[in-house]
Order: structure tokens, then sequence, then C-alpha cells
């Protein structure tokens, strides 16, 4: 399947990079179609995967992997523009880390909103999915690295075929499917993002990034 | 060790009765002193706890609770008044829920401040550890009920000797120590508090409040 991965930081070039290994024809998007990160993302994959602006790679794909920083997600996506993103499934990995005031980040869409919700409403057309917002990157792809891959992750989304595609994506990435709580529809995303600053504070205290959490009953 | 616990609810009667059944004498506060529920929970125990309002059982506690619900924590503590409370550690189990704007609730404090901080901003010469505010309260005093005992709780505050002594309060409820994760200073429960629409969003999802979360690394 034609995948477009938004963003060309670490968890742009962690997801890039996995969707590749698993035959994907993938397109790298960025502001623009020279940018350098993208470039060597390229040459990394000699040939398997390509890059261009965000207009190019949404044309491009038949999904679309937001990984941007989420205070730049939307305007990312308006720049890729409605017609060539309608009727497309979103997953968006990205939450609204607000670094301008200070340590630790607060969120720039909390509480009574959440990323996830806004880019839905923003684009009406799209189906969006909220999903691994709540690890470090290395985990996303890699989920057998801690605990024997028995640690939980969450889809959320208004569209059940969507969130449907997404889980055989997650799968395919290691995820067990035991492991994928579906949470419900769009607006559970509010849930996955707020969770940030408990992650922080985990990370803070122990110093390893490589954790997650399992849910235990 | 002389405790008060605020708030005749559900979180209130399970620490109350946890902490008596430990040995414990045991106050607990509320608005008057004539609530009902106030008096049910001290029949059960014949004797081996009181009750009162919230000065007088602030003023019987070396240590309070705060179980009540959180939109009305920073009142509650107001009328126990600053004197009684004065250099005691108070242990804040409450989350500003607010179910005013209808349903899923939301956070009346969020994101770059707490009702944890709020409490210890209030009132600077307590000594706050934001304790438990993450599980169904049944969980709170038998953690052995799933999973062995073997999930996470996580506390913070301002105070080394007073989480010190709220963790072994945690211990005598059957917290494992390695279990007890310290996330620094009380502008971490940010973090804790913002982690309950997640909490809700898998308690609605799983039909199952008697879960919680174990970190693996």
């Amino acid at each position: 399947m034609k995948i477009a991965v938004f963003g060309t930081g670490n968890v742009g070039d962690t997801i890039g990079s996995k969707l590749v290994e698993l035959g994907h024809p993938v397109m790298m998007g960025s502001r623009t179609n020279d940018n350098e990160k993208a470039k060597a993302f390229v040459a990394k994959h000699n040939g398997k995967a390509s890059a261009g602006t965000f207009a190019d790679a949404a044309a491009f794909g038949e999904i679309v992997f937001n990984c941007t920083a989420g205070m730049g997600s939307i305007e990312a996506l308006k720049l890729a523009g409605e017609k060539n993103l309608d009727g497309k499934v979103i997953v968006d990995l990205a939450n609204s880390l607000d670094f301008s005031k200070g340590m630790p980040p607060s969120l720039a869409i909390v509480n009574t909103n959440s990323l996830g919700e806004e880019i839905q409403r923003t684009f009406p057309k799209t189906l969006v999915v909220k999903a691994l917002n709540t690890m470090w990157c290395g985990l996303m792809v890699n989920p057998a690295m801690i605990n024997g891959g028995d640690h939980n992750t969450f889809i959320c989304g208004n569209e059940a075929t969507a969130k449907e595609k997404v889980k055989e994506l997650l799968k395919s990435f290691g995820w067990l499917e035991k492991n994928i709580l579906d949470l419900g529809d769009i607006t559970k995303a509010r849930g996955t993002e707020m969770y940030l600053p408990l992650w922080l504070s985990i990370y803070g205290a122990t110093n390893n990034g490589a954790f997650n959490i399992r849910i235990v009953s």
C-alpha cells in the first residue's frame, strides 16, 4: 500500500523506515521538496522511498501518517491540500506539545478538545485514527523490544473500517491484537494526548524512554 | 497515627475503613457535623472512628487524606482552616473532574496547573503529596486484588519527608515499594491528574474499573 509519511523528525524516520522494511512504497512529505532530512531518508532506503512536499506525499499515499510536531500538524495538513487528503485515512501520531512556555511542555489543545479531533474537524472528509502517540517512537515499530511485546497501545477514530486498517498496520509492526485497545470515537484522543504529561514525568523519574504501560486487571 | 479523612463518598469511606482496619484512629470530616454518611461510617466501625466538621477532623488528624470531590477540595480545606492544617501532610487523592459541561467530564484545573499544586499554593504551610488518584478506590487499599499486586502507583510532592510518610502508608495498604514511583515535586500532579481522561476511556472500553497500569520496560 502506498503510504505518505508527514514529518522528517525521529518519528517520521522511524515509521517510514519500518513501512519501507515491510515492503510499502513510502513518500516522506515535508514543507519543501528539498528537505535535507527527507533526502537522507530516501538515500538510506535505496530507491524504495521517495520524498516531496506535503501535497506531493498526500497525493501519492493511500494512507497518511501524521508524524509532524503537533503544533504544526494542522498547517502541514493544510499545505497538503484537502483534495489530496479527502477520503483517506490519516493516522495521527502527534501531540500538541507546546514548549514555548518553558518546561515541562503544556498541551496547546487539551481537555475539551484534542489534536485528533481538531484534525478531523478541519478535514471532515478524512478518516482520522489516533494511534501510537503514547510512547517513544522506537517502541511504536518494535513493541517486542520490551516485556516480550506485552504492553498496550490505543486507537480511536470515528470510522470502524479506518481503525481496522490501522490495526492491521499495527499488527504488522509487531503489536499483538489483544494489546491494541480501541477506545471509541475520535474524542477519545483527549485521553491519549493528555497522558503525555504523565509519560514525561515517568520518563523524567526513570531516565528511560523505552517504557510503556500495560493494563492489568 | 491520628488521621483525618475528608470526604464521605466512596473514596473517603474506602480509605477511612482501611485506616481503621490498620489500627489508626480516624476522624471523617465533612461540611456539617451531622452528615448521614459520616454517621454511618462511625457506626460501622464501632467506636474506632469518629466524625466531625472539616475543621474538627483537621484539628484531630496528624495527617489529612483529601478524598473530597476535586471541584470542592479547595473549599473543604478552607473550611478546615489554615491553623488546623499548617505543618501537616495532606495526601491529595482528588481530581478536578467537572461534570457540568456534560460527559465525558473535563478537568477544571489542567495543563499548566493541577489541583495538587493549587492546594499547595493555597495552603503553603502544608505538605501536599499527590497520591492514589489514578485508580478506582477499591484498588487503592487492596492492590493485591489484581495482577498479584504488581502494578504502579505514583506519588509527588515538594517534601521528601512527607512523601516518605505517605509511602509507608501506601506500603501498609499493600503496595510494593518497587511499584510506588516518586515522580518529583508537586507540579508532577499535572501528569497524574491529566491521566484521568485516559482512565475513563479505558474504563469505557473495557467495562471494568478494577484495572490499573503497570510500567514495563
